[in-house]
C-alpha cells in the first residue's frame, strides 16, 4: 500500500515542451480541466505493459480511481498532485516516480498554477481502470 | 524481426537536463566513451518490469548485444543512433520509440556530435543481456 516517491532531489519548475507529441485531447468523462493523452506503446505479445503521456493544464486533474494491475509514473515535466484515500495530498515534481499499487484508490493531476507531464507504464491484461468520485474543491485545495 | 519507432513528427537538437538525475558513471566493459546510468524502478512482484535512464556523452555507444525478454527505449533528449545486425544505423530523436524485439542482436548511442539519453523499460524474468562484439568505428560511421 505504501507509496514510493524515487528521485526527490531532482527538483525544477521550467515547463518545456513533452517528450512525445500532446495527443488528443481527453472527451471523457472521468477528469476535469484539459489533459491530452498519447498511448506511447501499446501492450503485445513481447511486452506485456503500455506506456502512455498525459498532459495536464494547470487545475486539471482526474477524478478518484484505482488499477487492477497498478501504474509507474514517471514524471516528465512540470509540477502535480497525487494523492491516495486517507492521506495526504502530495506535490510531485518532474524528475519524480510514484507507484500507484494495485487497486488502491488515488488521483493525481496538475497543481492550480503548473502543467505537468507523465509517462504512465500500465501492465496489461490485469483489467481496466475503476473510476470513483470527482476530486472535490476541498481535496484539490482550492476551496477551504 | 521488426524495429518500430514511433513519433517521427517530433524532432529537436536541443539539448536539456535529463528527466532522472544522471546517476553512475558506468563502469562496465560492454561500452566506449563516457555513459551514466540509473535504475529509475525496480522489478517487483507487482511491476514485472524495470525502467532505467541512459545518458551517453557525444561518441559513447554500447556494444552489440541482445535482449532475452526484448526492451522499449524511449528517446528523451538528444540524437542517438540504433543498428540492429544486417540492417542500416539509424538515427533516433528525442520523441522517438525503439521496440528491440526479444534475441535481436544490435547496439544504440549517441551520435559522434550529440549527446542522447533514453529511457529503458525492461521486462524482467526473462534473463540478462548478451553480450557480442565491440561497435567498430566502421559501423559507427567515424571510419570508412
Amino acid at each position: 500500500m505504501a507509496i514510493t516517491v524515487a528521485s526527490l532531489s531532482f527538483k525544477t519548475l521550467a515547463q518545456s515542451a513533452p517528450i512525445f507529441p500532446k495527443g488528443e485531447l481527453a472527451t471523457t468523462k472521468t477528469h476535469v480541466g484539459d489533459v491530452w493523452l498519447r498511448e506511447v506503446s501499446g501492450p503485445d505479445s513481447t511486452f506485456a505493459f503500455s506506456i502512455a503521456q498525459a498532459v495536464f493544464a494547470p487545475g486539471a486533474r482526474l477524478d478518484w480511481h484505482s488499477h487492477p494491475g497498478g501504474q509507474v509514473l514517471m514524471f516528465t515535466d512540470g509540477e502535480g498532485y497525487y494523492q491516495e484515500r486517507g492521506k495526504p495530498r502530495q506535490t510531485i515534481h518532474k524528475g519524480e516516480l510514484v507507484k500507484c499499487q494495485p487497486g488502491v484508490e488515488h488521483w493525481h493531476g496538475a497543481t492550480p498554477t503548473s502543467s505537468v507531464t507523465y509517462l504512465a507504464t500500465s501492465p496489461s491484461q490485469k483489467g481496466k481502470t475503476i473510476w470513483f468520485k470527482r476530486v472535490t474543491d476541498e481535496e484539490y485545495g482550492t476551496k477551504k
